[in-house]
């Protein structure tokens, strides 16, 4: 058994950048703040680093959940049927315990994206909705945004070979882990003044997109002709944002999208893909879906379309947009031609939409609305928020204003 | 880095069967229970077993929490000080409550006795005070043994060189894998039905003593001259044993033991330590003390009185006895000649005592008694739970009857 990363394939001076830049970048992680932490068993050596860096930085106690793709893979292979609608309830409620006693939360990524490719899509659709119940209460302190928090990532021998199918395996891994490193910043000199700049640049972005104030979004490119409604409120953001907790923080590293609450109700036409989903496990690749209404009546993918049409069926919100997100086709990432099968990446590569939850934040005053307010502005609610990439450098996007006029915002691809 | 056990070491089909009595013997795990594993990292493998054969068996769903000692060393060499009164509360209420829903508990021991010797004493008390409090809800639900529970261990690298300290690593990891294997009774060709044996001759002693019904043992040995008041209608216990949820368990694999509960204010004289104690990552060795009414009001330590009496500090019950019991020095724990360094075997290779806590199972209709009924028998109350090896081929025991008169139990170690 050779279960830890190849470490000897990973720049240790970059993984410690790395490090470095989720304590301080990430999370901004306050003296005395917890940390609780949740990372694939692999992520080790990475998840050492942050523990030592965080305490560094005045943790109180750092708490690591790590999660094992065999022991997942053991449970498809022989529970018991009944075991896929059960979840670990009391691990989640703690975490939100945690997270209302104010620890910052921090995700380490890298799973196997095509971990449960094999197993049976029944399954794994109960398991998830089961695990997305029990979760629910610690991601929306998440999503409310209550507490500083950050996904980083790690390069999983098991994600690496998928992302470089043809490379032996400490190259797949020393190629991810450049191709992470990059994306994160961490091979510039000072990442942390590097983040400070392009946190600047973000947050242009969305100011100009704030003061626009745009009604809604027109998409246009092959098999896309889609009006996204803005929801009434929204706020765009982008990069560092303030959490309820008073801390600024950068929730993805990296990121590179700017970002808002569409409107539950109003989203009209129909849009295609531009990348594969990797959701849990499974890739759903070349999604055609159309909007009425703001509500998904149909929906097809060319691999994975039993996959999608069961997480449509989560619940209501999950057919309804909870975020539209502009990248340029330039971006770094996209520019490294990679293609990560990691939302975090992928969706940091391309504009893209989420089915179900919306963020509050991205509304004016979203710290302080219930959630009647939020659904009475358009903001959708769901167990599942499910990012899916739709930009290329064959769409444009329009800011459609309050009188139905347009005005250009993204022509192949490109802010104008 | 190389974090995980050299696993070539290790035999696998010993350690497969390992995994086998755990769950069939140690946890008697039942269809559609859940089970929460604690495990050091460098267990892994072990885990891995455990988790398909609980699947095999009808586990709901299996939940493993790693330990990583490269973290706990991170936060004692790095973390503010207030960091070490912090504990993860919000975890062991979580584990509290699945145990109250009927989750087995299985922890899978293995740490490095010495983690923490050269770690300040005050932080490490301080660590372990704020850990125990907060594991409390958790540890009653195991100690009043409302659920099937195991104990089992791992050859973990860190743990092996202490044991073998002039073996190569993989060789010592070899040793202390095969004596675990042996302890365990895996090298045998059936060890279930040699678990079944071991019960049966386990359950004879304890039916012995029961029928005896002694008020007190009293320990003659070098340096001890120790009367152990028994509590009332205390009882004995040993090997497998039903938890409040019916199911009968081996909570502790490998085990050796007779064991009740001592009377907390009725323990008179002196007795002197046969074995070193590693406690929580140090080594408290020769430990001599001195009992008036039930209570500690001396105590030395040749090694680690330092930590010896911040231990008796932690509250009014660290200084009187939970638990005594009676293990023959030929026991085959004793008669490997190997000192563990590692409570679960070395209290098996010998008679002992144990500082703290009383298990409420071993009185008489233990289940159904309330804590003040338990504390009116006797029995102790404390956040510690501490046993400390007091036996040897050179020490006698006596079994006191109400009316004052002595009948041999032990010459030289062994049953009469
Ligand atoms: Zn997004
Ligand atoms: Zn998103
Ligand atoms: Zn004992
Ligand atoms: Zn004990």
């Amino acid at each position: 058994m050779n279960a830890f990363a190849p470490l000897a394939a990973i720049d240790a001076a970059k993984l410690e950048k790395l490090a470095e830049v989720t304590v301080k970048v990430g999370l901004r992680l306050e003296r005395g703040q917890d940390l609780v932490i949740t990372a694939p068993l692999n992520a080790v050596a990475l998840v050492r680093l942050i523990t030592q860096k965080a305490y560094e930085a005045g943790a109180g106690l750092v708490t690591t959940f790590y999660a094992d793709e065999e022991a997942t893979l053991a449970r498809y292979r022989h529970a018991p049927d009944e075991s896929f609608d059960r979840a670990a309830g009391w691990l989640y409620e703690g975490m939100a315990k945690a997270y209302a006693g104010n620890a910052a939360r921090l995700a380490i990524s890298g799973d196997n994206p095509m971990m449960l490719a094999n197993e049976d899509p029944a399954k794994v659709a109960r398991a998830n909705r089961a695990t997305s119940i029990a979760y629910k209460p610690a991601l929306e302190k998440i999503s409310n945004f209550d507490i500083n928090w950050n996904i980083v990532s790690f390069p999983n021998p098991s994600w690496a070979r998928q992302v470089f199918p043809n490379e032996p395996e400490a190259v797949a891994v020393s190629k991810l882990a450049e191709a992470i490193f990059a994306a994160s910043r961490v091979d510039q000199l000072d990442p942390i003044a590097a983040w400070a700049r392009h946190n600047d640049e973000l947050a242009k972005r969305s100011a100009w997109l704030n003061g626009e104030r745009f009604s809604a979004l027109h998409f246009v490119g092959p098999g896309t002709d889609l009006t996204v409604g803005l929801a009434d409120e929204h706020e765009w953001h982008g990069g560092a944002s303030t959490a309820k907790n008073g801390i600024t923080c950068n929730p993805n590293i990296p990121t590179e999208e700017v970002f808002t609450t569409p409107h539950a109700l109003k989203v009209e036409g129909h849009v295609a893909s531009t990348k594969p989903l990797s959701h849990q496990g499974t890739l759903i690749d070349d999604i055609r879906v159309r909007f009425e209404g703001g509500r998904i009546v149909e929906a097809h993918a060319a691999k994975g379309e039993e996959v999608l049409n069961k997480v449509l069926d989560t619940d209501e919100g999950a057919r309804r947009l909870g975020e539209v997100a502009l990248v340029p086709h330039s971006s770094p990432i996209s520019a490294s031609g990679i293609l990560f099968y990691n939302t975090l990446f992928d969706e940091n590569a391309s504009c893209h939409i989420a089915l179900g939850q919306c963020y509050s934040k991205c509304f004016l005053n979203g710290a302080s609305l219930s959630q009647d307010e939020i659904t009475a502005r358009g903001g959708n609610s769901s167990l599942i928020h499910i990012d899916w990439m739709i930009g290329s450098d064959n769409v444009d996007i329009d800011g459609i204003a309050a009188d139905g006029s347009a005005k250009p915002v993204m022509r192949k691809g490109e802010w104008v």
